[in-house]
């Protein structure tokens, strides 16, 4: 369906020389080369806060200023408050960096938001395809005189990324200059303020035991480990809150020694009861001194001023302004994870036990959405808001239901080609026969988090979307049926997501899986499918999420979470393999079974009747007679043939060898 | 066959304990827990040389000292001049690390060599199995006090090492102390000389061009280029010489500004033919002024203090010693390799067709050895030595042979269990009907490097050999067989080579391909599955070698090379492929065609069939008229069927879906 986005307007095909058929389209993306540009409604005019922000920069002698997407703990879903790219450049996009120089202004973000910014920019931004840190820095040394200073927030940096930044300019003779307070928070006058907010709780001293003793047999011998990451520091403490949207998060630091515990907090939202929780007013080892949330700069001052110390950090997620204050050098030891990240990723049996049954009743709501769909969708009145209303809904039915994990990507016909499309007024479409139509979503629930995606078609699809469909399904399948030795990493498997796709030259831009938590982060890093994600150990959960995005077309993706777990093979030990623990049937419309090996058919076989056996009973005790029917009508097995093609050449060509 | 290198000894077995089953054997390998320690005769004695290296370490005031086994070229395969490691320790694998300090000594060196280690090495050595750099400063920081230094050569560090050093020991409070003059050659009383000789010559100046052009579209605007590795000037120059066992290689360094060519080498050596050949005696940018070999640090240090010069080195292959000349740091440009070397990976189409024709005559040389070995081995007299100098005297009668391009691994029964053993008097194992043989073995020809693995069996073989060996195949064809996008990388492919063995729970403990050169080195990087290497791209040679080696028993590789082909796909473009060019039948009596897929099997056929294609016209036109039999024979084609329950399966189950 080729029309997604453009209405007719003649007018336009004048000015771009565009006549071709004689007739277009009007865009819904900029056009900065038009005089005057093309603008779409959804473009935000950020000539005033550039203005504002280049006053500031002057006095400051700075010819640049870096604007990360991120916030002080290198969170990846962030507060309002943090939304300063969005803010800057009118780009919502949840990955991003721009830049300033007193006459440009440029965006670098990746593939999956390329269209979507050049419909939220305006024209005073360029926009930038090349995320690397190298691409950005040789942008500043085109646009920075030599000599020139480049500012930045050194609490929007990791300390990895203000490294890439130095090794890029190392001999630019352009250098980079840590400004704290924030340039942009000068000039955003309606800045959200922080939420009030109580924390919820469960218990906490075995795991600083735990971290404790990871600390002490460490041979670098560090005396205190810093956090920095809010989920490290809600972990820790078994503490949840909600200043950050879909996560349960809240501000803070900790600041952990052999003897010492110091919790940085905004102290006012502290109730009696937490403070009694987290023995707030003794002084022993296991006792947790309350700070205000701005004296961490001070008190880790304090503490590494003393003679001996030594701070451990894990770099991706230690924001520069603290790892700065660490010095000299043999204060410091450094990780790419902390501690709690890495025990955090490998989930304890019980914690694995409740992930099932979040997914259980997570798997519910999904068939109640695809089910009701099936029906209304014909009747034309639904749409990508609809159906994302209609699922939060179904989940928040959901025992223990805590809301949805990220803003619902609800995607129908060309949209779904954005990866990361989430429907708005503006854009959402109708949902008709017509169109394939894709939804991301997930839920929290006290004992869990979901993320699931699920393609659909609701009339007939063509023989290249179901090739596709097939494809990208093959792919999620040989990632899941894999067998693999403990400790194999994820990046050099997840071209098993892929395969299937390159064989008939295609592919997808985007990562094959992510960790989740247990009611925590729906991205719960350093677990997952990327170059810097921790080897697989059993117990731990990934998403698994190939992909296919025909531009202006349809988007495909099937994404399921699984727990790794060991498998017992024929000659040898510590092998493992992904036991997939969403629960929802993938729309057999979509699936040419024809290209199926046996393999893949009989995995899948397999993963039906497990859908059966666990999703079955919940319907059934949630009194879901009709879902149930449609679950049992969608979990029928196939016939573990091959091709028609395959099994005659097979029949015909039979000898033994 | 579980009897290898184990010689009936009764008398050990009273010292071990080791009474089960009543019998013991001597064993080959060093016991240095047993008092006397047990040394078997392959043992060589480094108490005299130890001696005098701690003297030499004495006044320096150095802890510690380390010495790596390669060359200040950063050389994989190294003149006997250069084999420090081995004259330290006895032991003379081509891979290691080790350390003296006043009372201890330890060798670092990784699976493949373990066995070896133990039968070489004398009891004033530990052998350490983590060959990471973290596990040497890890020793280190035990064995050397607070606040002491360890001595190293410069010239025998990469910078990358160097630095991987400083992180791990970074605040530890010890320190590296470089030592130019390097002190196991003041101990090593008969160091061999540099072998006289003369290089053999082709045409360089468009190559010169190339790489000017390549430093002037660099952003980061180098003035010059330092090429520090063997193959980077020999390829620069179309110049071979012999100073390298196997490798035609010369020592050499070059410095290439845009209107200048240093070449820095030992200049009695240079002829006037070669002078004429590098325009020696003008001044012009295509001018090469020839330098002595020892003068590069000078006319480094001379150029660096001029104003304005940025030098460009690759940080994989220069040494230390040049790195540290290179200051202030803007004087400096870095990236992992040099543009020589990633402009050498990709073969033009004249390198490509003399490669695979090289190859052809290869094969027939392997396939002249297998006929021989197939009726000579069953009368008994040939051995892991007579079946390595057969291939050797095969490959010497083909056209354009240079003589072999690595020492053959020549490996019966369990000794193929080593992955890189190659038999000497001592060890070499009679050849029987009885046992598995594996030989790695490769040659070089003016027009090409080859390198191929062919794993056997004159008689029976077990069940579990058959399984092990189809499985090897299998991940040799899985990766052969893939289609891919341009620009992946090895490391994210190669599991594709492990799958079907972990299926099963088999693994093998080495890397799964390396590049190769064009009368170059047999391992050529930075083409490669591993993780430092660089993406595929069409032209690049790389040898797929999967394999399985059981412990006292037999050990399994299959080893081709590989040209990376363009290949049309259904829907995408720039998609790539392997076309093997290795061209040797596998030995059809190891291969289990019912676990091989249909899509394996027809590789396999459509494989077989270019062999037949190929490598018969060679075969007629040297009147190899048995040889050609043998190969047509051996070349048959399997029936594409899969396995025989398979099929009966799918017919019994046969109905459309």
């Amino acid at each position: 369906m080729p029309s997604y986005g453009w209405l007719l307007a003649l007018s336009l095909a004048a000015l771009t020389g565009n006549n071709a058929g004689a007739i277009a389209y009007e865009r819904t993306e900029r056009n900065c080369s038009l005089v005057p540009p093309y603008l779409p409604s959804t473009a935000v005019n950020t000539t005033l806060q550039l203005q504002e922000l280049r006053e500031r920069m002057r006095p400051l002698n700075i010819s640049a200023y870096i604007i990360p997407g991120t916030d002080a703990h290198l969170s990846e879903y962030i507060a309002p408050r943090d939304a300063r790219l969005a803010f800057m450049t009118g780009f919502t996009g949840s990955a991003g960096t721009a830049v300033v120089t007193q006459t440009k202004a440029a965006l670098w973000t990746d593939s999956r938001y390329w269209v979507q910014a050049k419909r939220q920019m305006d024209c005073n931004w360029e926009l930038e395809k090349d995320v690397s840190v190298s691409s950005v820095a040789e942008w500043l040394i085109t646009e920075v005189p030599p000599g020139g200073q480049i500012g930045f927030d050194p609490f929007l940096f990791s300390l990895k990324t203000q490294e890439d930044y130095d090794v890029n300019l190392e001999s630019s003779n352009r250098s980079l200059k840590s400004i704290p307070a924030n340039l942009v928070d000068q000039v955003w006058k309606d800045r959200p303020p922080i939420p009030p907010d109580t924390l919820t709780q469960r218990s906490w001293q075995m795991k600083v035991e735990h971290i404790r003793n990871e600390m002490r047999d460490n041979p670098y011998q560090p005396t205190a480990l810093l956090l920095s990451a809010l989920d490290e520091t809600a972990w820790l403490f078994n503490l949840r809150g909600n200043d950050i949207p879909y996560n349960p998060f809240f501000y803070s630091y900790t600041l952990l020694t052999m003897d010492k515990i110091w919790l940085f907090l905004h102290t006012d939202r502290v109730s009696e009861e937490l403070k009694v929780y987290l023995n707030a007013s003794c002084e022993g080892p296991l006792c947790v001194q309350l700070k205000g949330y701005d004296t961490v700069l001070d008190n880790l001052k304090t503490y590494v001023a003393q003679p001996g110390v030594k701070v451990w950090i894990g770099t991706e997620y230690t924001n520069y302004a603290l790892y700065e204050l660490i010095t000299p050098q043999d204060k410091l030891m450094t990780s790419s994870y902390s501690p709690v990240l890495t025990t955090k990723a490998v989930k304890d049996e019980t914690e694995q036990r409740i992930l099932r049954d979040a997914h259980v009743r997570d798997a519910v709501a999904v068939i109640q959405l695809l089910m009701w769909l099936e029906k209304a969708v014909p009747e034309g009145k639904e749409t990508e808001l609809t159906a994302s209303e209609y699922v939060n809904k179904c989940r928040s039915k959901q025992k223990d239901s805590r809301g949805p994990s990220f803003e619902t990507i609800s995607a129908s016909g060309p949209n779904a080609a954005l990866a990361h499309y989430s429907p708005t007024n503006e854009t959402s479409r109708r949902l008709t026969v017509e169109e394939m139509y894709l939804i991301d979503s997930g839920g929290q629930y006290l004992d869990g988090t979901t993320d699931i995606t699920r393609t659909v078609h609701w009339g007939t699809p063509t023989a290249m979307q179901k090739e596709a469909f097939t494809r990208v399904l093959m792919g999620n399948i040989e990632i899941s049926r894999t067998i693999f030795p403990s400790g194999t990493r994820g990046v050099n498997m997840e071209m098993l997501g892929r395969r299937a796709l390159w064989e008939v030259g295609l592919n997808y831009g985007h990562g094959t899986g992510h960790g989740v938590g247990n009611y925590f982060g729906v991205h719960e890093w350093p677990v997952g499918f990327q170059g810097n994600n921790i080897p697989f150990r059993a117990g731990m959960f990934t998403s698994i999420e190939p992909g296919y995005y025909k531009e202006n077309d349809f988007g495909i993706r099937i994404e399921d979470i699984a727990v790794i777990v060991p498998i017992q093979t024929k000659y040898g030990h510590n092998f493992l393999t992904f036991d997939t623990v969403s629960l929802v049937p993938y729309d057999r419309k979509l699936i040419d079974t024809s290209l199926l090996s046996s393999e893949q058919l009989q995995w899948l076989n397999k993963y039906y009747e497990t859908i059966r056996k666990l999703v079955g009973p919940e319907l059934d005790k949630q009194g879901l007679h009709e879902e149930k029917d449609w679950m049992l009508r969608n979990t029928d097995p196939f016939m573990t043939s091959g091709s028609s093609a395959s099994v005659s050449f097979l029949f015909l060509n039979w000898t033994f060898v």
